[in-house]
């Protein structure tokens, strides 16, 4: 057996106490940060029994066998990235301190085990996209959309691997040729769910696939929740595509939501389920609307980044008016006829100024003049 | 010919005005609340030529032929409603002194021409439902519920009788057995548009349709933008339920906004333009999102008044559980067995905990024991 309190390497520490600690448990979280994971193992030797706290991942440690533990683990051909690693996402460090009293779970992940060929850093411009398992065609074509958009400015698309929205999510971002990045809740080599298992193993080949549950880590639902948080802390922004009242995507939302991140909502039909949370949210006022990833890269980007143009509609032939050819225009009936007196009348202009505008607005196709007086053009009524 | 001058009686002063001054035009508008109708007559008569703004009026003043024209609007069947009656809507008051740039046209309606069984008080605490004439089937039907439930709450439904949406919104209050009251921007008796006639005469026999212009007067294009004020500044709020980028409706909703009035906006699926506008609205602020009638009578109800019950989902077993027995149930694998010991662990409960809670959850059919440990059954799962 292993003497785990001569381990000198602190992310050989790390990466022993993953082993053994419950992803997300933020009291072991916390003494990590505090003690250092060197400094942990040696407290749990030197006095197992000190703390109740140290009761049980002291036993867990005595009956790890750590050699063979990390054979077994290396054998999956995950990495172990640390805060000691270059490529540690350091925006995980605003976990700090934060913790979620329903599930008594939160803080900075001790480490992430990790599969694929991309940095962990790539992921400090992403956006999360996540959403309802039980989607619908239309959220699942906006959540694609989205992803692809973002993945087209150059922004790594975040999500669970999931059915439904996730799956859209991350299949819209290798469409547009993105990085994309599934983070698990259980360990990174078991796909979860086993439907979604190609599309996991696609992007642990070509992009990352990334958990807090170390390798052959089973899938349990609270590590769902502790998992959300991940997403949320990794990301400038998470978008909800779709959320019945009670998806755990709305766990998601709600870190985001606490830890500054900017948090989105797509609107949908009033009438479908589907977005009932995303309604909620936006009602609320925890969520922005969003409509697409324009939207989202203006509301995600540095000032002026990604200014969204707001929707204008086509160009019509009034646009190009003066004023006061505007003004008599609308003071044309929009039914029947009338005289340039009247009409220049209900503009509020001179007879003369109407008259001349009137001939102007009749060249540019929008009115005419029958012997019933001047009407609007079809053109016009556009 | 009459002699105009000679008028002392305001109401009477004001309805001769009405059928020269252009709806909305707020130099007169303004004028007549700052001289009354009759001062601003004698002043028409004794200096016609004093200021420019008299010429026009004046002059179609002096070829107006009082009693024939009088005449000729009581044989319509309208009465002309001014703030001294007991019926005037106040809310109209807090048009005083706003005038739009783009159109030059705003403040206080010098009087309403109306028609219909209802009085024109019932409006203090109608809400109007307005938006687009290119309206969807879930547009219509969005608005024809909402009306509908404004309706049952007694709150009266004020829209525009265009196609579309307005159409929706009157259909939904007359099949609540609601008031519905349309504001026209041609005369009262003058349906338009024409396929809506037998709407709008429906509506003149129950319930109430009210425009600024005088009967007979045309619909002009200025004289719709004008009407908006109206329908914002009679109601407590307006929804917009469809709109393209540039709606009509969007006018009443800036003119609701600016009156402090609730503005409210439906959203709709990001793929169709006829939500552009109302999720811009929303986005930017403007509008407050929502979803049915209840949402409405929320925001515009008296605090407390209109309560809605936030979504809650259908209950689930999960719910009835203590925290211990949610944490250990949470803390099962979702895909495979584990032991009561794994399962603890998972949790952050003590062994004894995990044990007995296991025994209450199987008991409550949410986990079962198998050859392979404990696992979640499919109601957990739910």
């Amino acid at each position: 057996m292993t003497d785990f309190a001569a381990i000198e390497d602190e992310r050989l520490a790390r990466m022993v106490l993953s082993l053994v600690v419950e992803p997300g448990d933020w009291r072991y979280l916390k003494l990590v940060r505090d003690l250092g994971g060197v400094g942990l193992l040696q407290a749990l030797h030197r006095d197992p029994e000190r703390h109740e706290l140290f009761e049980s991942v002291a036993l867990r440690l005595k009956a790890l066998d750590v050699d063979a533990e990390l054979h077994r683990v290396e054998r999956t051909g995950q990495r172990f990235i640390t805060p000691l690693d270059d490529e540690w996402p350091h925006q995980l460090d605003d976990l700090a301190g934060q913790w979620d009293q329903r599930t008594d779970r939160g803080d900075v992940p001790i480490g992430l085990w990790v599969r694929g060929p991309r940095r962990l850093d790539v992921l400090a411009e992403s956006v999360a996209v996540v959403g309802s398992r039980s989607s619908t065609t239309y959220g699942d074509e906006i959540a694609s959309d989205i992803a692809a958009e973002l993945g087209h400015a150059g922004v790594p698309v975040v999500s669970g691997a999931a059915a439904g929205i996730d799956y859209a999510a991350h299949r819209g971002a290798v469409s547009a040729r993105a990085v994309t990045v599934a983070v698990l809740a259980g360990g990174a080599d078991r796909a979860y769910p086993v439907a979604n298992t190609r599309m996991i193993e696609h992007l642990a080949a070509e992009h990352l696939v990334i958990s807090e549950a170390p390798p052959g880590g089973s899938h349990t639902r609270v590590r769902f929740l502790v998992r959300n948080r991940l997403i949320a802390a990794l990301t400038r922004g998470t978008v909800i595509v779709e959320a019945a009242v009670r998806s755990g995507a709305l766990s998601t939302m709600n870190w985001a939501a606490r830890l500054n991140r900017m948090v989105m909502a797509v609107p949908g039909p009033v009438t479908m389920a589907s977005s009932v949370g995303t309604h909620q949210a936006i009602r609320n006022g925890v969520a922005s609307l969003v409509t697409s990833g324009k939207d989202v890269l203006e509301l995600v980007g540095e000032v002026g980044e990604h200014l969204v143009d707001e929707p204008r509609g086509p160009e019509r032939p009034r646009d190009r008016l003066t004023p006061t050819q505007s003004r008599v225009l609308d003071g044309v009936p929009v039914a029947e006829g009338a005289t340039a007196t009247s009409i220049a009348y209900s503009a509020g202009v001179r007879v003369g100024s109407a008259q001349r505008a009137l001939a102007q607005l009749a060249e540019a196709g929008l009115v005419e003049q029958r012997a019933s007086g001047w009407h609007l053009t079809d053109a016009a009524l556009e």
